[in-house]
């Protein structure tokens, strides 16, 4: 079997929501069998059962946190719900099939409980059973480590999904999601947004980690390494979706790609602080150990002897990281605490951007002319963020995806249109 | 730890139906603890979670029987769901506690999918995690051949306790369940029935497979072959159950102990079958081979050289059994198939009462009086049965708990209140 003949495909829980959908998605898979295709389907759970089961173990402790490998083998049990299922829906097709769960797919987890990373997969079982033509569903989000049930974290069945396609050598795996692909902005926000064509690895992880809510980034990362090609597109309408692939095209194109805005952040600015070795460190451990994820850090030249340290972070983790930003203030020092809750990230990217001048500088005079003030300012190699009161967020996206004519089609996209129409 | 330091108990889907009652498992458990025993808990799933994932799948497949490989991957997600929510009850009440699912408990199956049988336990884990100071919760009704999940069938949560109890040696496995344990007879129709304090294997087995359905019988009888005492007792009543066990006073006993009825029965006659030898054979192997659960058979004497051949069998097995009587009738040429929907199973059950005199002869008499038409009669070494008219069937039950006074506590149970109140 080459390469192209197996297809690796993920469908979320949005996908596989209801008996309707699960027969659809079904029908979707039948269609690729009697095209001669042979697949691996991964699925997640169906719509809220991750919610719903997280709910019951939220009543049964009475609020108390649940132990992770508790709340993992409860868990794990949706997806392996959601897979039996769809394997019933084939066979009453007339498609051969068979469910597995992560263990029994070969994906090992590295025994962190409720977040998990994939230590290895060997799927001798998945390559058997496509072997004797059975379509073969394997239950996303979790795998095993030694015989104990480890979830991947939110989102894992896309990792689980691009990781099998690796191991099995496929290279392309499909991503069944809600939305038609990925746009250079939130259709929802900006009307004229457009689906892109193709998008590089980069470009989609710096998209994916400023707040586009496409795809887990750890996916992402994971088909970069191996090389497999991540097609994202809808299970509802039957269009071409957005390849997320290597492009080499980055050198001639040098231009924004996408906007990205993340409206749940918290911006944190510990004000007056010492400015001595081992500043950073005394405040950023603590939250560390406290299992904050600290995202952006901006700490400006000093004046006086004190600087103002600043950060953001998810708005919820706010809860926990209140007592540990207390404790952390009187230790080091710090004049004031400030915490706005009401901040919004909004990032361009585009490969090569940051080495090409001009785009920091339209940003910001975009920025200035729609009126939204700058709070913060971060840059990658392929990104440029300000951090805005959340309340300018919708009018920033509106007026940077005017600037960057994102809504015009561009070359990159209609040459990968051209040879998908050739293949 | 000695053997009656260690209880093994099993929780009914009615027992852990919802979050409060998981909660009162839980403050039960605890109780159990804090008095210094170690607790191996075997739950089923939450109340009706099997149906509905039963109707999820049939409604997935429009009907068509889903292969029973992937219903069992489906069904058996229910009790390693109760078992993780029972399990972090007990953590939330600061009592430590594990969850295992049947192959993490060791509990191998024979493989056959959908009502496999208990081939093995290795409790290697269990009894490690009970040596750590751990309450185990044991999801039951599911063990696993190779790496290929098997449910136990329908009750096979019962057999999944009483094998852990012989395996780990425990001298006790307390069966809770909605009923506070074993009647004379069914309380909703015999109102003066009287719960039993002790009853022994084989009796218990005669009064399941009769129709009391408080317990699976495949559990009864590993109790028995494992010498393991099992106590039916109510999870919402704080009450003594019943206890069924080897019972050495059945000589001087030889009374009748219980009455059983069963109302969901069919009863078949060939009518003029050729009395010849194979006949029987021609008529029942095909009815195996259709997967036809046959219970009672009688065949009288023959005249005229036919004879007609009757038996019964679960009312829900008749749509099955039709089409294949009719082709029997055919082949055999005999003259007519009776096929009666509305008959129910007496019974009278008590050790050594086949062997005394004046049972059978008293059943007939009460029967008589009561006007009660007996159709068919069945005996075993502890049993005489009778199948009467469905209609018949609760004046029949009444009738025969007066003449064998079973509402008058017997010298056996009041034996055993005393030594339980003397433990």
């Amino acid at each position: 079997m080459s390469a192209s003949d197996l297809l690796v495909q993920k469908y979320g829980g949005s996908s596989v929501a209801n008996v309707e959908r699960i027969g659809a998605v079904a029908t979707r898979i039948a269609a690729d069998r009697a095209a001669g295709k042979s697949v691996v389907a991964v699925v997640s759970a169906m719509g809220d059962t991750t919610d719903d089961l997280l709910a019951l173990a939220s009543q049964v402790t009475g609020g108390v946190l649940p132990s992770a490998r508790e709340q993992d083998a409860l868990l794990a049990t949706g997806e392996i719900q959601s897979a039996a299922l769809l394997a019933m829906a084939l066979q009453a097709r007339g498609v051969e099939a068979v469910s597995l769960s992560g263990a029994q797919a070969g994906i090992s987890a590295d025994g962190t409980f409720g977040k998990g990373r994939i230590a290895a997969i060997e799927p001798k079982r998945v390559r058997e059973e496509v072997a004797a033509g059975r379509v073969v569903i394997v239950a996303g989000f979790q795998g095993v480590s030694g015989t104990e049930t480890t979830t991947l974290g939110r989102g894992g069945s896309d990792t689980s999904a691009v990781a099998l396609a690796a191991a099995l050598g496929a290279d392309r795996c499909q991503i069944f999601t809600d939305v038609t692909g990925v746009y250079t902005a939130d259709p929802r926000v900006v009307t004229d947004a457009r689906q892109l064509q193709v998008i590089g690895y980069e470009e989609m992880l710096e998209l994916a980690n400023q707040g586009a809510q496409v795809m887990q980034t750890r996916a992402v990362e994971l088909g970069w390494v191996n090389g497999v090609t991540i097609e994202v597109l809808s299970s509802f309408v039957d269009q071409p979706g957005t390849q997320i692939k290597e492009d080499r095209q980055v050198e001639q194109r040098n231009k924004v790609r996408g906007l990205a805005a993340d409206t749940k952040v918290a911006k944190v600015t510990m004000v007056a602080v010492p400015d001595r070795p081992g500043i950073a460190k005394s405040v950023f451990d603590p939250l560390a150990t406290a299992n904050i994820n600290v995202d952006m850090i901006v700490q400006n030249v000093s004046h006086d002897g004190t600087t103002d340290l600043s950060f953001t972070c998810g708005r919820s983790d706010l809860a926990a990281a209140r007592p540990v930003l207390e404790k952390i203030q009187n230790e080091i020092g710090a004049r004031a605490l400030e915490i706005d809750e009401s901040v919004a990230k909004i990032s361009i990217v585009g490969a090569g951007i940051q080495n090409a001048p001009g785009y920091a500088a339209r940003m910001f005079g975009t920025l200035a002319d729609a009126k939204v003030n700058i709070q913060m300012i971060s840059t990658s190699e392929i990104r440029i963020t300000c951090i805005v009161a959340q309340a300018d967020a919708d009018r920033a996206l509106k007026a940077l995806h005017d600037t960057f004519d994102l809504a015009t089609p561009d070359p990159v996209d209609a040459a990968a249109r051209d040879a998908e129409s050739r293949a």
